[in-house]
């Protein structure tokens, strides 16, 4: 059955850029130095370091010293909320999230919910969007923090950031994105969009594996997670990863320098792939009609099991990816296409093809041919679709 | 005055192996897969990630269920540390440590120091020996974890470890050791070692920086620093680094098999390089004589500062270092080399050599050639040196 390898799970991870690989390679081989090292290949290292940052900074609006590197995008999340938990502690223990956030929040808040804090989690609409009013309505005078993401990992919906971080910067409370999904893949601009504290990943834009960053707003001090021997200024200590930050950038930088166009190509190739799809009976999109990450198309078919699609669609060459992004491996019903209103059974139903820039046209024909047979197929085994058959002949 | 290229500076970091970086090349590029997909080129990734995971296990004498990857060494160590004494707070608070401990071990203790939690930090002898009789009048009711190093990244000098696992399990008390300067240099066996938790950093034996792991004793709950997605069997989010991983066991496996001739001819060169410079007039090995890493010579030159002789090395071509192993760029002076009783001004004059199976004869040539020169040249523009030597004419 496998006619072509299409790799439509790029929300999950990417392939390393070309362009990535070749910049990281020298810091894999002769330019080996630990950047804390005085010598000159340690000096060598800690420049190639220096202009990764400074590149990392300028994609996204920043000064160099607010980028920290760190070791995955879970990190960075952890680090940020355990550490504006751990420092605002005596003013206040009330932290505002949402309902739809990676485990890599919802988890470590529950961890601080465990140790005390409390959580709101707001509620999203039908396209998963926070309300600004909920957000206004839900601050107290003891809260420390408020963490949205920028954009959802399932349903890639985009919230409104700006807006978000104006109501939280007016209150004078800390304001953190888990960015992971957006970055690279959207404009990004920290100060125009009000952020003190903002979360990345590499691998999510043609970056390396084992690699994310923290942005932390000049002034704010958010005590480290990682203690040592003091590298990124105290903040995160640990060799760094030189190769890592060198890859991270050159892949960001690619994305930032072609984003304008690798939107209008993602988008038109989604928007072709959500109308096609949207074909089959008893589909729906989930996640904002427009609001919604260029590369990410995201469905539920009634009366077919998720995994059992992508089990299916593997076998036809394509990857894809049902309920949580990052633990496709995981059998729980997905939080965030509970929290957009889906009843249990139809969440399980979910498929998300997350595309980008290496995508191409053909790829998008190959998904419109294979994807409606293979819910025809398994709707074809089915008791559940024989009984809505049945009760609502067409 | 560059005639040749001599890295030794081997306990700062190491050059990625070929064979390393070779088993890595696969996972940076084409099999790119997510570890926790359940697609095809995913379910790849994770076989590799799995088989890094057998290989490392096996080169300590532990189990693949009892390594947990992390994205650095100081990562696998707060999380011991952290994690033990969060998990173990109810039975008591007191930890025991030693007083030449890397600070990712001094620093995390010192921040639990003040969430609470005691500290005893041993003493040593003046080779940085830790008695074992010390150890055991230090134990108390409420002591719930025992750190020390196996080999200290200064000094070299190796520990009793399996003694001190002995001790601990013998009182039913946590035994971690810091083995990062130890783990691919020197025989180590986790059971035999009564070792429960054991962290290890890729890069300080040939494997790629930003990787590192930590064994955990089957059955001993750590709960996790990082939450999130739920990977390495919910211990450890974050999206699995493969490449990283299958290099860090690729070099760790090429490390053992090759253990017995490395440890022969790398001790030889180093007892080599020492007897030369200890010919040098006012100098001193630092650490233990024989009960020291196959490939770490260090000493201390009187009235000369490390940094110059660091500096002054460099621009004959040698990357050595002073002061403290990851740390090179601070300017205090180092705790190892204060807690074996070297007086201040003393301490300051330290160098470190730190050789491999990559160095060759000529590398030590060069290096018995070039270090009493550097040595005599900064001595020579020394006022210390000048008033110690009219006061003690030769």
């Amino acid at each position: 059955m496998k006619a072509r390898f299409v790799y439509a799970d790029n929300a999950g991870t990417t392939a390393l850029s070309k362009t990535a690989l070749d910049a990281m390679m020298p810091y894999l081989t002769e330019s080996f130095g630990n950047p804390s090292a005085i010598y000159s290949i340690g000096r060598e290292a800690k420049k190639a370091l220096e202009s990764a940052r400074a590149t990392i900074a300028e994609a996204i609006g920043a000064r160099p010293e607010e980028i920290y590197f760190t070791g995955c995008g879970t990190e960075a999340n952890n680090w940020a909320l355990r550490g504006i938990a751990e420092v605002k502690a005596k003013q206040g223990r009330h932290i505002i999230s949402t309902a739809i956030e990676h485990h890599a929040i919802t988890h470590t808040l529950d961890a601080l919910a465990k140790k005390g804090y409390e959580i709101t989690y707001l509620p999203v609409d039908e396209y998963g969007m926070v309300s600004l009013d909920d957000l206004k309505n839900a601050i107290r005078e003891d809260t420390i923090l408020i963490s949205v993401m920028t954009a959802n990992n399932e349903i890639g919906t985009i919230q409104p950031i700006a807006e978000i971080g104006a109501i939280a910067r007016e209150r004078g409370i800390v304001f953190h994105t888990d960015a992971i999904q957006a970055v690279g893949h959207i404009p990004i601009n920290v100060q125009e969009m009000n952020i003190d504290l903002m979360s990345m990943a590499a691998h999510k834009f043609r970056g390396p594996k084992g690699m994310g960053a923290l942005y932390i707003k000049k002034g704010l001090y958010v005590p480290p997670l990682l203690t040592g021997g003091g590298q990124e200024k105290g903040r995160r200590s640990g060799t760094e990863n030189v190769a890592g930050a060198v890859g991270m950038a050159a892949a960001l930088k690619e994305a930032v320098d072609h984003m304008d166009e690798n939107i209008k190509k993602v988008t038109a190739m989604r928007d072709r792939l959500i109308s096609e799809l949207l074909k089959i009976p008893y589909s729906r999109l989930t996640g904002h009609p427009t609001k919604r990450l260029p590369g990410t198309a995201s469905f539920v078919f009634e009366c077919v099991e998720g995994e059992a699609m992508v089990l299916t669609l593997d076998s036809a060459g394509i990857c894809a990816s049902s309920g949580s992004a990052c633990s496709s491996a995981s059998l729980d019903p997905s939080h965030v296409l509970l929290a957009i209103g889906l009843p249990h059974e139809i969440a399980h139903g979910s498929l998300r093809l997350s595309i980008n820039e290496t995508t191409t046209e053909e790829d998008i024909d190959y998904l419109i041919e294979t994807v409606p047979k293979v819910v025809e197929k398994l709707r074809a085994m089915s008791p559940l679709w024989e009984e809505k058959m049945h009760g609502k002949p067409q």
